[in-house]
Formats: C-alpha cells, sequence, structure tokens
C-alpha cells in the first residue's frame, strides 16, 4: 500500500473519525483507525467504530499502491497535527510475523513509523441493505438535535432515555428527549426532493452521543445538500457527502409524551429570553446554596414576575422582570438548571410560558423560530 | 457603611484579590474579602490573604458612610460578575448577635444580601517598617519572571527550590530558578531613577506562586511605572499604582547555582529555535511513550542535528534539522519536556547550546534579546 495526500487532508479526517475510537477499548483494535487506500478511485477511507458509534470519511489522495491497514489513532493524530503543511507519504509493510503491521510516515520535516495491525481484525462496520431510506434537510437535523439534545438523560444505563425519540411524520419531523425530570419536543418542516416517493412513517430513537456528532460534523461542513437516513431495525446510518455515521437505536418502548403535555392552561405569561435568562443566573448563585430551587412569583397585577432565593445561611437574592401576564397570580418553584437549559436553548427573542397549578407541568415555548416544547415540572416550595 | 461604584470597578477589582483567597480556608473569614469604604478620600480598598500570599487593591467610589466588612469573596464575585453595566450600592447592617454582618447590593437589576463577618476577625496583611527599599522597572521585572518561573519547582515542601530567587546587584537584577533538574538565570538591566540612591545589594526567594500573581497583574494593567519592591527579613510586598501584594519569602539558603554553569564548552550549535521546537514536539509523540527521553544526534561533519525516539512498541520518529556546529560530532539525550519548556521560554529567533560531554550539564541561551541562560543535565542513552 502507497498513497501521497495532504497534511491538512488527513489531518481534519482523522480528527473526524477520532470521536469514534473508545477511550477504554475491549479489543485492542479498536484504538486504531481503519485505512483503506482505493487505488481505483485515488481516494482514501478512514474509519473508526466503538462497536455502538462508527464513522467513515474518506478524502483524494494520490494512491499508487491499494490495500488497507490499522493504525492507533491516538499517535497518528498527535503526529499528523503536528506535523507542517504539505504532502505526506503513507506506505505499510507487514511485520515478520505478518501480522504486526508497520506503518512508514514521511514528509518534509522527517520520517515516522507507527506499528499498526492488520486490518482483518478490524470490526466490519454494519451495512444496511434495504431498510427505510429518506432524505433530511440538514438544516431541519441540526435544528432539531439542538433543541432536544440537552433533555437527554446522560446516564446511559436509562436506556431509550438516553436518546433521541425521533418520528418521521408526513411532512415533518419531530425529534424528542425526555430525562424524566423534563421533555423537549421539536418539529422541523422537512420538504422533499422532487419526484421522491412517499415515505412511510417511522420512529426511532437514537443515542444522543451519535447524534451530538451528527450535529457537530454538519455545523463543521456546513453541509447543505440532503442528509440520507437508512433505518433498519437496531441500525441508523447518516449519510452526506463523503461521510457517513452508522449507529446502533436504542430499543424499547419510548414514553407517550405527548400525554404529558396539558390540553389547556389556565395561565399564560410572555417574556424577554434574555433578561429572564440572565436573572435566572444570577438568582442561580444563592440557588447553588439552597437545592438549585428558585421562587418565581407570578404577579398578574402588576404585570411582573419575582425571582428569589432565600438561601439563610449566605444570603438571599431578588430581581423582578416585566411580563405580559393572563389568568391569576401563582408562586411556583423550579430547579434552576433546567430553567437556564432551556432558556439558552430557546434562542427566541421572546419565551412564552403556560402553567395550570403550581405543582402541574409548565410549559415553555420560544415564540418566533422553531416549533419547540419545553415541559418542566415544577418543584413544591417549601416555607 | 454605604458606597455606590460602578459593576466594573467592583467586577475587576474583585477579580483581582480573589486570586489570594484559599481554596481551602483555614479559617471562615479567609474565604472573605475585606471591604474597607473610606470616606475622606472616597475610596473602596479590598483585601484578600491567604496567609502568606496577600492582595489589596483600591478604586474610586462614592463613600457616603465610611467602615468596613468581610464578605464571601466567591459569592460575591459570582454575583457581581453577572450583573449588568451601571451603578451598585453595597451598604452593611451589623447582625443581632453584632458578629454576622449583612451586606445589601442593590443594582438595576434587583437587590441581594450577602451574609458576611466583621472586619476584625479579618488577619492584619504584614505591614513593613523600614527594611529595603527598591524600584524595579516592571519590563525588567515581567522579563526576569517569565524566564524563570517555569524552573520552579511546584513542590512546596521542596522549600526555596519552590521559589525565584532574586538577586539585586548594582545596575541589574539576576533571577534564577531550579528545580533540581535543570536551572533559569535571566539578567535584567534596573535603571535607577534620577537622583535615587544606591541601594545596597540584597538578594530574598519569593514563592512562585505570588511571582506569578505579580505577572499577571502587571501584564494586565499594562504598568509602566516603576514598581516598589519593599523587603524586610522574612516579608516582601511589591506596590504599583493602587495595587499592593504581600507575600512571606522562603526562607534558607539558595542553591550556589553559578557553580553549576562549567567555565568552558568544547562544543557549541546555534539553531533556528522555532524549527527545533517543532521538531522536538513531534518527536515527544514517541517520547511520551518512551520515559520522555529524546535523542539528539549532533553531526559536525553534516553540520545537522537529528532528533529520534524509537519506542520499540509502538513506532519511532527522526527528524534532521540544519545547525551550526563546532566542535566534534556526538549524541546526547534529553527529557523533552525540559527541552520544550526552554524553547518556549526562549522567544527569541535563535538558540545557541553549548555543551562539552554527552553527561555533562547543557546550557542554552537565546541569541538575541534577553540575557538569560538555561542548563539542562542530559539524560543517559540507552543503547
Amino acid at each position: 500500500m502507497k498513497l501521497v495526500c495532504t497534511q491538512s487532508d488527513l489531518n481534519t479526517n482523522l480528527s473526524l473519525v477520532s470521536r469514534a475510537v473508545p477511550s477504554r477499548p475491549t479489543h485492542p483494535v479498536l484504538a486504531n483507525v481503519l485505512l483503506v487506500a482505493d487505488e481505483e478511485n485515488q481516494r482514501v477511507n478512514l474509519t473508526a467504530f466503538d462497536l455502538s458509534l462508527g464513522i467513515r470519511t474518506s478524502f483524494a489522495a494520490e494512491v499508487t499502491g491499494g490495500g488497507s491497514f490499522t493504525i492507533p489513532a491516538k499517535l497518528l493524530n498527535d503526529i499528523v497535527s503536528r506535523l507542517p503543511d504539505g504532502e505526506i507519504t503513507l506506505e505499510d509493510e507487514a511485520g515478520d510475523d505478518g501480522t504486526a503491521y508497520i506503518a512508514y510516515l514521511t514528509c518534509s520535516s522527517g520520517s515516522y513509523q507507527v506499528r499498526g495491525m492488520g486490518s482483518e481484525e478490524f470490526p466490519e462496520l454494519p451495512a444496511i441493505e434495504g431498510g427505510t431510506i429518506l432524505n433530511l434537510r440538514p438544516e431541519a437535523l441540526i435544528e432539531g438535535l439542538k433543541g432536544t439534545l440537552f433533555a437527554t438523560s446522560p446516564d446511559e444505563a436509562k436506556q431509550v432515555l438516553a436518546g433521541v425519540h425521533l418520528k418521521v411524520l408526513k411532512d415533518c419531523l419531530e425529534f424528542a428527549a425526555t430525562d424524566g425530570h423534563r421533555l423537549a419536543v421539536v418539529q422541523t418542516a422537512n420538504e422533499k426532493a422532487e419526484g421522491e416517493e412517499t415515505e412511510q412513517e417511522f420512529e426511532v430513537t437514537v443515542p444522543a452521543k451519535a447524534l451530538r456528532e451528527v450535529e457537530r460534523m454538519l455545523v463543521m461542513r456546513q453541509w447543505t445538500e440532503p442528509v440520507t437516513l437508512h433505518f433498519e431495525q437496531g441500525q441508523v446510518v447518516f449519510e452526506w457527502a463523503d461521510q457517513r455515521l452508522t449507529t446502533r437505536t436504542l430499543e424499547g418502548q419510548y414514553p407517550a409524551y405527548r400525554q404529558l403535555i396539558p390540553p389547556s392552561f389556565e395561565r399564560q405569561i410572555t417574556m424577554d429570553r434574555r433578561s429572564f435568562l440572565s436573572a435566572v443566573e444570577r438568582i442561580a448563585v444563592f440557588a447553588d446554596q439552597k437545592n438549585n430551587i428558585l421562587k418565581c412569583s407570578i404577579n398578574a397585577v402588576n404585570q411582573e414576575i419575582t425571582l428569589s432565593v432565600d438561601a439563610q445561611d449566605v444570603g438571599s437574592g431578588k430581581e423582578s422582570l416585566p411580563a405580559q401576564i393572563s389568568g391569576e397570580s401563582i408562586d411556583i418553584a423550579f430547579n434552576v438548571k433546567y430553567l437556564i437549559d432551556i432558556l439558552k436553548t430557546a434562542q427566541s427573542p421572546e419565551i412564552q410560558l403556560q402553567l395550570n397549578g403550581a405543582l402541574a407541568p409548565v410549559i415553555f415555548q420560544p415564540l418566533g423560530g422553531v416549533n419547540a416544547t419545553f415541559l418542566v415540572m415544577p418543584v413544591q416550595l417549601r416555607a
């Protein structure tokens, strides 16, 4: 195998796939990146796979000898990222025992040898034959992920709660995430390309970890062409340009989250999102000292909301903000962290709250822009 | 006590003194910042003190009632840094038992109360009466600190080795630091102000922790007027503008470091510093895997240096760089970390190495710019 490529191509693509290299590989070869040199197409493929998440990218190179082998991802990344701009030559040579490969890397600054392993030890990325195929607008995908990923559970043992539930409906995509304390639902339009067949409706739950990579890669590439999604029982593949991300899906019944959203509300409040967020962040300094609970006194007469925390031992804070309030005055309390997450995610100039009682679910919706619904359970206020 | 000041003044000065607030205070009041409102001068003083390092700053304020009290530094900092631009009013009130003070902070966004403690519990910063006084150019001080702080020992149990040794000579300042494996010595000119008396020569060892703050504060303020240094047995005070940093000195005999520098050398090498640094950083990727040892083959015939690491299990790297070499060829090995520290600190376009044998001290000197000497002990090369 022999190829010549640029430092920047190799470096960019290595950093991309490296995100799928496990930090504690269960098998030594999983700490490696699989490099395939394709002489016919004059391209190089890089693949990393942690047995759940797999990333493959390809880039153009001058391939004078096809072949494949695997190299420790971190070591190769560390070297290549420090090399000067310019051409890099990569060659391999099977070791004496036929399995311990050595990769020879040469460039203007010097020469480096890295011990690798044969490609036959590297697990195959799951291939999807048939299954459901559909095209997604990258902006719709990014919007949906940005609006929901924060509400997934960080605990992988929580099964489906550690993922985003994606529903493909007739003309839109619906993203949902809940960690059991809060819920985020985003709907985005998904126009079809002309002549495209109407797909059947379907739903799937995808691990947050893989979706964070999808979001990151799409944003980084500023990709605007449709992303192809292949779905078959147990696996999803996202594919665009010369990149491909494979992930297992999360099995199990996703909670019937629509039932959690009350059908009607007794109170509605509209506020400037940024002022609300800044005030919550300041008052949060005291809430840190007191179970992170923030009190919101909604005053319909004065048309203002007063945020306060009284942490006896250390001090207290109080801020009032103007708000358009319909319905009666009420006191309600929230976990500060959940409030901050929603107010940061919402993006819109204004945010609308809808609620019934002090212990019933509260709905937050950005006004204008994204069609998102955030639900938070209030907490009990101790006098 | 009552005062009105701007958010930006309070915020800037709080972050400055906060560096002297201990993370694990031995007494609760040390986690606080002392605030003194001076009605006569219409100024506010802030002080933090960890019993070794003390920082005091002052700024203008509208003081309508003089007085003093202490407030938890982190909490106050967290709130003030999040407040909007504009005026802040601070008032205090003694608690019911006369000791638990409450500070009332009011501004356009809201009002906050923070529980503090009386100022009588806050330890006095050591005062220096008499002692040696001298003026230092801030650029000379910054240059000397930048060139030596990296070579101090991070281990405070190492006594004087955890500090920089400062010698005030007739017309110059000499800074020295050594952790036992390497040595850095920087001399900087210290012109005297006109009419200033010639001070006696003296020397003192100051903790690296305090000097890092001095460097940081001077660089941040871009201060150009002389810094006054007061020195008395056991204490040093650095003073400039409205800022003052007090620190205990490190007691004990400082190593006679000049003796470590060989009087003559058999070999001299001059190299481009940046190329040398980049090459070392790349080869360091392999050295990570092998006790951080890097081999330098100095080839007088070809006038080049070859850097290499052979980490059997993972791979190897080799780079050659042009160099002006006088003396015979030799192989020598270094700890990569020490080499990188020196090459980063040196700053100059070119660097000069001087050495005798493969196991004798090697001297590095930047060519042009700072008058600095770095000494490193080579390590033994195993075949």
